[in-house]
């Protein structure tokens, strides 16, 4: 039974949280990244697409190197202008491509700096959309597979079937400071209240608990990750994302050490 | 004496030709790659710098792969607009970067199609500057060096120095269808004159037996590639780009028979 | 009755033809506009959105000028990568200042040169999504009232219903080297069959004679401009564009001949 | 005698206060415009080139007008990457042709708000260049002379030889949070010391008093604006730039209420 095996080494023993890193461009400022960095658990890194260019990737994962954290690659829509949060249309030929390029791109400066690609989390409009745009899911699926590592997607949704499809190894994710909406799809930016720290932190212990988050009309929707490890994926980009990751971070641990502790 | 003999392992048997290709991006045409790749060696595949995008790469690695010739990864400056014929200023990290980054979006298309990489060599003005600018031609370098395949380059120059500096394997590169001035310094493509494909078959018969090429003010200039096997580079650019081929494919043909038919 | 009489000063007196222009941008070619440019009545200039750049569009002005043809401005999608023929999502606020923006700069190399601008119409899928999108064609109408000049577009769609709302003349426009599909829509460059220069030539006669052409399906459909003088679009970037605009001109002059000579 | 009376009508009365504004695109933020609006005198709104976008430009105009201070446009090198602080290479017909584009963009925008050009200033590495570089100074002032409107420019330098050859009122300015070299030539960005808000307030105290500022060595430089109301310059991407112009602005008011009272 090699690949339950394997697929079971990839997957998570406690609550987790990812930070979307490097998404910077030339004199173009992204995130506090090493202000993040010390209290996460893994850095999507810009590959080139919606943000980040070579000096910033390079930098980026000699910074995340630094902090020992896990390193995903954060490919997404090639649009800098729009920061990968609107449609830009994209054949399946082109996703695929543009995944093996972004990915590829991003592996360089890990095998460089010596340290592996941990999982594949794709950005923005092109993650949302591939929660129900089976042509755009499959395509970058099957680039995705290419890679052999995990990819972090949405519960229940094509992420999750598209993943199984192609034998990737698949990592719950879930979202505390955008919402979703009441029927449990994930809300882009744009569609999301504004999140306090206090919501945030609420929000992470009912997920870390129950599995359950307020949706954008402030409903409970469940969101796929009851009762088994996750990860939590936090904006770098906020203007209160030092103080949006710090209370995530408090909220993670204590659920950690109620659930987890034990493995 | 490991080193020596790998070494030896990449140099050229016969004169070789090879041509920039991939130099498409989005709906924006390219050279005629399909018509040109019967009559070469090898292909340099842009990387996405001044041409080529995702698409256009893993098509023109498959291309190349259908026609059995050898591909090499063609990196150059980040600038479609320029086509990475003007001077786009980098910092030597920025230059160190870039070069990964090309070239390891370059090798997922390669290892995607089974099909290894097998030199490295700069496009337009950022080739012409590493002639003469150390720092930018030492950047290059150090991270060509971390492909482990050889370099084409100009013979004399910088190139060659910096290929052996970094423990590259260097194959010697000559022009046919652009000029070098009276001391044999590389122009480029708008400081040359217009080669008809008689110039161009006489350029190449004259270099291959005599290593002597006329300059753009016809004197002839020797530019390092005297009785050993080199490789000629022809621009798929140009409208003539087909005629200046084939003349030179002939030519070639001719000065291998002759001289390097024993090997 | 100032409106009417203004209006009426903007119809056409013939059947005409217009063809987009200077569409290249940095090293990247274009159509052949210098032979194409005896044989219309009106060029689009492309403003720097899917095409054009501050160079180009200087020099096709100025060709246009030297031809004594009409000049209108040809805003697109701001993708030169997608060549503003794919779906690049625009808010109202963005296509409203995208649409100023581009018909701004191009009327700076206008007045420069001392010639009117004649007219604006929209590129590719711009255009094409105006049929039918009511919030993206208010705003790019919103914007192209501003310029005082009419719009070249579809009859019976929202192009024709948004520009009287906003008060701008309406040219209407039909095209013989894409398709209709059999309701009437236009299809883009991507959904349309190949159109031999027969096809077009025939296209051309039984839409000046009948107001009728031949659908992507061969069904005959009504366009809008049946019994009145309109302008014929060709696109300049088909490799057959030399011998389809040929083709559309003779049909042309004798359609007019036939019909509008008087006038 | 016309031309030295309208001259004279752009002469400053009094020292005033000039900050690059609009400097973000798309999703990527710039300073901090509407905190700075009510403490300078004038705002050079990026024009699309190394910043500024359509809907930024026409945004960042409304905010100039609300608080009506000068607008002037602030093209830069087609490079948004670098932000217009690194060379870009352009031939003179570039240069001219992008000066046309960038501020004939603008200028529909401020024709929107029924507000005027009051002047132009090339941006970053574009304006250090034309310091002594004639060519790319004589084709930037021969684009500007279009628009007559001032230029902002250093007293003393081709730019000011420029302006007067091609008939452009000519406003003398000078930078207090960035260093000249010990011979007066203005440093970019890149090659200046940090300065504090004392620093900015004793610069602009010693420049409005005897037009001597400390160079980067800290020498004190004589940059040509003695005895005569001028134009500082101040950068809105800064992290101290709220307290940078707050401190000159300060300082300025001083020296006015000394010097140019009775104006």
């Amino acid at each position: 039974m090699v690949n339950s095996t394997s697929s079971r080494s990839h997957q998570l023993q406690k609550v987790e949280i990812n930070v979307d890193c490097g998404e910077a461009f030339g004199l173009w400022e992204g995130g506090p990244d090493e202000e993040l960095m010390p209290l996460i658990d893994a850095a999507n890194i810009a590959c080139g697409g919606h943000a980040g260019d070579p000096v910033i990737m390079r930098r980026t994962v000699a910074l995340a190197k630094r902090y020992g954290i896990k390193i995903g690659a954060h490919p997404g829509f090639p649009d800098k202008t729009g920061f990968g949060r609107r449609l830009i249309a994209m054949s399946p030929e082109q996703a695929y491509a543009e995944m093996l390029f972004q990915v590829g791109a991003l592996k360089v400066f890990l095998d460089e700096a010596g340290v592996p690609l941990n999982h594949i989390k794709p950005h923005g409009m092109w993650y949302i959309m591939m929660q129900d745009d089976e042509e755009l899911n499959d395509a970058a699926m099957r680039a995705i597979s290419h890679f052999k590592v995990p990819v972090y997607g949405l519960p229940n949704t094509l992420h999750e079937s598209g993943a199984k499809k192609y034998g990737i190894p698949f990592i719950p994710e879930a979202f505390v400071d955008v919402n979703y909406d009441s029927k449990g799809k994930l809300l882009g930016v744009p569609g999301s209240r504004k999140m306090t720290t206090d919501d945030i932190s609420q929000a992470t212990t009912s997920l870390g608990k129950k599995g359950l988050v307020p949706a954008v009309d402030l409903s409970l929707v469940d969101v796929g990750v009851k009762g088994k490890p996750f990860t939590i994926c936090l904006h770098s980009d906020f203007k209160t994302c030092r103080e949006n990751v710090a209370a995530a971070r408090k909220a993670v641990d204590e659920v950690n050490e109620e659930l987890y502790n034990h493995l």
